[in-house]
């Protein structure tokens, strides 16, 4: 496959990759079994769950983070089980498509495109509907640019002995995610967006409190990939040669997925988290001073999404066409309810960083004067670097 | 990762991959979407329809090959389906697992291992049970070393309008597959075998019959990843900027897999198939010629694997590792009911190459001598040199 062109990913997914985790792919083929593997794979498990924050199982699912979040809804949807479905976004209604799937009764509460997942609601409803078992919870929401108050709303399904399907696709690994502190019972992810790997592993950990309502289940766990007691099973029994599961695995990915997790352990959770706030404070800043209006407000933006809404009388494709031809920074637009209105910017991982947040703010503003408007840019540009002087990073 | 030593991998899969399709995972990474991504998306489907031999809708799962054997399952077994499955090998019982997670009532037809599925059965057992409606076989057991019969069951599942989902696995596009002249509705293999690229892609054909049968179940196809029916509704919805499906493609092994398909088109089918035959060949010649048993009568010997008797009186093992710390060649020992008693060579793809054969063929003679036997190193190499020179290829 040839590369035509390579425009720089600010996307909200798959994100650019640091050139030693792309070179690590290019390593000769490993056999994924044997005692080498196994210790591999330990390794690797070891540093995911430290991104993770968690203790709980970790699986790397050869397929995309689609799969880990189907794995979880399998998991604990039987035909008839009533489940949350919180609707904030585009990929909320792969969750929902999931759980009809499995003939789940879904409940599903809406929120405006742009808002937050309001507690409040969870909590009444849950309430008023006792018999829900699940929730599904998009963290970070790539189609809107919201970050979800995840740590408040697994308090609520936790008061309410509700098992919590959480997906940080967008943001595991850029936004602090206390797995365990929390209490999320399955937490997905990609590889392919913050933990900055070319795409094809869906990573996943599954609670204690998972697999006892796996257990307790009154009708199995259907089908055999995506079906996490088989899974464990084969991992049990096959520890000592063939530990990640029952079938083969994406070694190559693997070794790029290795070098990012160092890469991401060297920094420093900590200093990663921050540096996601502080690129995501200078680009929404800069955007606000040029005169664009952002589409999700300060309370909830998410620090790997920026969204904003196109500038009166501008065609948003042609911003993104001349950030392209001119700049090589490739950004997106929006699906559904917002398409036409809304521009994303992608800064996850090896993109939240000064250089592309202050090429990709230009360029923006470049682009819409080009087509018509009159931005400041000074301004715009000022304020992003007033951002960072006066951070403390 | 770091590799600590990389072995030769002369085993049954994952085999060797050449260093351009290595190399193509190293670039940058592209998005799964827009213009390019369509006209690459149907590039490579092209690529692979050719290898295939078929004409049928061509899919690439992100995951393994289990992931695409569960897919055809799940497409055409529902609660009490009958389906024939040939149990004559380790992964056959793979198939009866996943047949049984979705409800089919499974009806085994067992045979020894190192002997081939007989088409007879087959044609006696649909006969005795009209009710079956689907098959599963395994074209090319690696657990054995054996080729079944493909065409002839294909013929016979025809016959009694059966559906037929066919693993081949460790054969497509290194065995003669005629997908669409023989009638194999659903044919499935990984990328990491004779297709010679690291692991992490199923790719599926299925075929007109299998849409209808489908289309006409009484109950829906289960779940959401692995649904075709759901795969195609989005193909079809999103053709024009996310043509493959409805997930994240994993784009670096597209690019590794297209790279491959280049190379094996160009070289060209029938030499590659021609060029696997002899290496085949070869290496039996000589194992036989040095005194070693072959485990698979040469009628039904697969032209991928070979497998072969640990001579008496030897540990396995120790065969193993002496191939592996002095000639740096891995090959693999077998599972369950032939663990201990057999070993196995993968000679595939890449390693389907005189070079290869010769030296690995040496490499277990040295072994064997080492470890007490008194095998003739001159008549084995002898007998595989003949076997080229009197090749025509």
């Amino acid at each position: 496959m040839k590369i035509e062109r390579h425009n720089y990913l600010m996307i909200p997914g798959p994100t650019e990759v640091e050139p030693e985790a792309l070179l690590a792919m290019a390593q000769p083929t490993i056999p994924h079994y044997g005692d080498d593997w196994v210790r591999i794979n330990s390794r690797i498990i070891a540093k995911l769950k430290k991104v993770f924050q968690t203790e709980n199982d970790m699986f790397i699912i050869p397929g995309s983070s689609s799969a880990a979040m189907e794995a979880a809804v399998n998991a604990v949807v039987e035909p008839g089980t009533e489940v949350l479905v919180e609707l904030s976004g585009f990929l909320c209604y792969r969750f929902k498509e999931m759980v009809e799937s499995y003939e789940g009764k879904v409940v599903p509460i809406e929120f405006e495109w742009g808002e937050p997942v309001h507690p409040e609601v969870v909590r009444s409803t849950l309430s008023a509907n006792p018999s829900i078992k699940v929730m599904t919870l998009i963290h970070n929401v790539s189609s809107t640019g919201v970050t979800n108050p995840a740590r408040e709303i697994a308090q609520i399904c936790q008061e309410f002995d509700v098992i919590l399907i959480c997906d940080t696709v967008s943001s595991m690994g850029g936004i602090d995610i206390k797995t365990d502190e929390w209490g999320l019972d399955f937490c997905m992810c990609g590889n392919q967006k913050c933990m900055q790997t070319p795409p094809g592993l869906g990573l996943v950990s599954v609670s204690e409190k998972a697999w006892i309502h796996m257990e307790e289940r009154k009708t199995p766990v259907q089908g055999w990939y995506l079906n996490f007691l088989n899974l464990r099973r084969y991992c049990r029994q096959w520890s000592d040669w063939h530990p990640h599961g029952p079938v083969t695995a994406p070694t190559a990915l693997y070794a790029a997925l290795e070098v990012a997790l160092d890469h991401m352990l060297e920094e420093g959770l900590e200093n990663r988290f921050k540096r996601h706030v502080l690129n995501a404070k200078a680009l929404r800043a800069g955007l606000k001073a040029a005169g664009i209006k952002l589409f999700v407000d300060n309370r909830f933006a998410s620090n790997t999404i920026t969204t904003f809404i196109v500038p009166d009388g501008i065609d948003g494709k042609k911003i993104r066409k001349i950030l392209e031809d001119e700049f090589k920074i490739m950004i997106s637009g929006a699906p559904d309810k917002i398409a036409g209105r809304v521009l994303r910017v992608g800064h996850m991982g090896v993109t939240s960083a000064r250089s592309w947040i202050l090429a990709t703010l230009t360029g923006i503003i470049y682009a819409c004067n080009k087509l018509g408007a009159t931005l400041d840019t000074g301004k715009a540009l000022e304020a992003a670097l007033d951002t960072y002087m006066s951070s403390t990073n």
